[in-house]
């Protein structure tokens, strides 16, 4: 008999010992998934309370650990102007990993009630110094913690707390902490993230100072607050028998019915009956009272009913046409752009909208291959590109050259997708899984984005080939001219001048085709 | 003020509600994960107590839930002769989130303690079935168990349990439930993994029994367990403060001079004064008297000493270069391979070693991209290949055109790395993260291979040009005797075949050159 000995261990512990899981593999990608992690928080925080973001980071030299290496201990501090969180409640949501306030059915830029707190941790298992968490929620009093968490227990250590006065009625959050980090290795995607995260949130003021002083600043562009997405009731599909029972146990309905009907989105009185039908359950039926077997068939009913109307796609807040075409522009500067928004479509009973955009030329480095711009719930990805559904789409079901874009070309494509549940293939959120539902929207998006391409490449292709023939005729016919009068013995050629005009040639055109003519002659000769 | 609602979740209850980071996706990756899951655990029971595997999977169509759909709940049974588990461990073993016994410094196949439970979640939230989990770790009584998890919670529902009689002495674990699936979906990348996890367990038996009863059955090539990992001692480098302090916490060692020498590998006394007057510690200080400040100090002192010995390489397992080498001639009949096992290497104090190998021409089909065959721990990973490291290295770091490799070629890269932490970049355990050191030796080993590929080109390419160019002299020296004996008036050409035999040119060459030539002028006719 072989001794084993089995362990449990806390949710915190877990990700301390895989943090390559959250993303915080290196120094480098670290610090990027810190100031990301924390970033979004203060962009969530604001948009809960409908305020103008405006987001404060600043990195500072704490000390260099090694001369030769890139890897220091710096001092990170993200201040917001968001709802801020309650005295009461800052230890456990700052230093308690899964816990969190974004468990709803609601787009938001966090989902896993992780990433602040991953950050934290990794300060703490790399420097060994608590991290002070500054927030007022109410414009009253602020409290003022220093947080260190226990690993083993998943719960905050509390090594200092105060409650300051507030005479300016501040409302919003600041963080503090110290962490090992590589900004020489990182600091080209840090600089990304911002400045793709202002272009899709314009209504957002971001400064972002580094250890050198380098200031990076993206003014608010558009005063008005975005429309917040709202929470939603759950969608039918894609409910299992775990949520089911959960429902079930917490509703205030009397009977199945009402419970069908107010439990979850587009179910109405009819709709339910014939569900229950389906599940062979009495409509009076109270719903505390369903067996284990009889929970199985209303969920299995649900998944053969077939007839739901899609689920609601009010409580999405996509980025918006005009926001991302003018983001684009700044951007990139593209001689063309394309913008397509997606009606609302949904995978397993979550509501989702595809947005996409093709640009071309101007700025836009041409390589071989291309330039692809990621969004979700409004924020740039920006690791594990080739994980991601986006690209697969990019590169593997859309043939370019059918659209006549060439090998090497200028040619960038963004994409963006916004859900009431991302489905992130990391808890890193940098790539999303291939659901069919996505890959068939985001296909469908780009192709049209394409054939527009093509429509442009065509005529600027058809206007290469009428400039060629033009130059042609601004080459020879003045010789032909030249020639003709000579021949016939005349001193003056006849004046094509009027001719060439008539078929587009003008007199700057004809002198090119002169200068052209000589320069070869000169290189010839 | 903004109301917002904080809610702690367990762990299991983050896991069902993100079980695409699990790598339980879709109806079919979920079939595929819950079988390797179930596969890798029995592989690592046999392992643990070196027993040569014997593992049964049977796989049986429970009901179709929508006969247009490819989705149906099927039964599965995984059976294995392991070290089993002890009765009072069952029901938190397979059904309890992070409850493992896999968390040690030690190279095996599991790693979260995560995946066998994610399995019968999975099961349970599409089918709302208990699972049957039988084991005996010491040949006396059996103990049968019907377990659910409580999600909310996190703890074993133990639905029904009995003890059995055993009169075989049998010893081993079967685990038996039900999953929604998608086994047409799935099939391909199932039989593959069977096949190639065969290839790297060659002392396994594996045995797969289809809902069709395909019988898919893969025997036992080697009659010697492997030497098996064993647990080590962590290194130095790669302990952060966290770990630091629990060591410190939980050794008997007197002073700090023993602690660093005893709770160690590669520490002896010379190292561990050198690392304490770094880190300006007395010698002979108490362990558990250390303050916060000075546990960090002891910390940063061992990433700056930087003359510690490598990890101790002993613990690991790698699958070896003549099983790698059989299974690979076995698998696609290769006309060229080279293997390579690179030395032991090491990253944030995890030893690792890399193993590749590179095969060209034979079963291999000739595609433009590079068939690569990914394994860590002796575990195929099939999914998410480009964003694993090894795809960064055959696709970025090597230029195949400089090792003569057409652009479309016969070409199979194989890579595998062990460790006693395989850094995956996923909780799915598909893709491996690019540490730095691991895509060094990766790239290392690949172009050691492709090395030996270039000389068997250059080979091929050389017997080519010679064959073309003997093809000519057996073609135009007949030719050349023929018309000097007509120019010369005689009747009989000169005897060539002599010279011809000496050059290299056989009489069937001189045939074949004569055919070639009779059907050119058939087809210009």
């Amino acid at each position: 008999m072989t001794e084993v000995k089995f362990e449990q261990i806390s949710p915190s512990e877990f990700f301390y010992k895989n943090r390559d899981i959250a993303g915080f593999s290196s120094p480098s990608r670290s610090l990027y998934m810190s100031i990301r992690e924390l970033v979004e928080n203060s962009l969530d925080a604001a948009e809960a309370g409908r305020i103008l973001p405006d987001i404060y980071v600043q990195l500072t030299l704490e000390k260099d650990v090694d001369a030769e290496s890139d890897v220091k201990i710096f001092k990170l501090r993200v201040e917001d102007n968001g709802i801020g969180v309650a005295g009461e409640q800052i230890p456990r949501a700052f230093a308690t990993v899964l816990y969190g306030s974004k468990y709803g059915y609601k787009q938001s830029r966090g989902t896993f009630g992780l990433g602040g707190t991953m950050a934290l941790l990794y300060g703490q298992i790399t420097t060994n110094r608590p991290a002070t968490v500054i927030s007022s929620n109410n414009g009253r009093e602020i409290h003022k913690y220093q947080l260190m968490i226990d690993v083993i227990e998943n719960k905050p250590r509390i090594m200092g707390h105060e409650v300051l006065e507030n005479k300016d009625k501040w409302r919003g959050t600041i963080i503090e902490f110290y962490l090992e980090a590589d900004y020489t290795g990182s600091r080209a995607k840090i600089i990304e993230y911002f400045k793709n995260t202002a272009i899709v949130n314009p209504h957002a003021t971001i400064t972002f100072v580094d250890n050198r002083g380098r200031l990076y600043h993206f003014p608010r562009v558009i005063d008005k607050v975005p429309e917040p997405p709202r929470e939603s009731k759950p969608h039918p599909i894609g409910v299992d028998v775990e949520t089911m029972t959960r429902l079930l146990s917490s509703t205030r309905a009397g009977n199945l019915v009402s419970f069908l009907t107010t439990a979850f989105q587009k179910v109405g009185e009819k709709t339910a009956r014939e569900v229950l039908d389906l599940a062979k359950l009495p409509y009076e039926m109270k719903p505390r009272e369903l067996s284990h077997d009889e929970v199985t068939a209303l969920v299995e009913a649900i998944k053969r009913y077939g007839k739901f109307r899609s689920p609601d796609p009010n409580p999405l807040s996509p980025i918006g046409k005009d926001f991302l075409e003018s983001g684009i522009r700044q951007m990139l500067k593209p001689d063309f752009l394309h913008v397509v928004q997606r009606p609302p479509s949904s995978y397993s009973g979550y509501p989702f909208i595809v947005e996409a955009a093709v640009a071309y030329g101007g700025d836009i480095p041409a390589t071989e291959s291309i330039n692809l711009y990621r969004f979700a719930n409004k924020i740039p990805l920006l690791y594990d590109e080739r994980a991601d559904v986006a690209w697969k789409v990019v590169t593997e079901k859309i043939d370019w050259s059918t659209y006549k874009v060439p090998r090497v070309a200028p040619l960038a494509v963004f994409t963006s997708i916004c859900s009431s549940k991302i489905p992130y293939k990391t808890v890193g959120k940098e790539a999303i899984a291939d659901r069919p539902e996505i890959e068939r929207e985001l296909t469908t998006a780009i192709r049209e984005c394409a054939r527009h391409l093509k429509l442009y490449l065509s005529k600027i292709e058809k206007r290469v080939a009428v400039a060629k023939r033009l130059s042609i005729y601004a080459k020879y016919l003045p010789k032909i001219a030249e020639f003709s009068a000579k021949t016939a013995g005349r001193e003056k050629a006849p004046d094509v001048s009027q001719l060439l005009k008539k078929i587009g040639v003008t007199a700057e055109m004809v002198a090119q085709a002169r200068r052209e003519e000589e320069e070869e002659v000169v290189e010839i000769g």
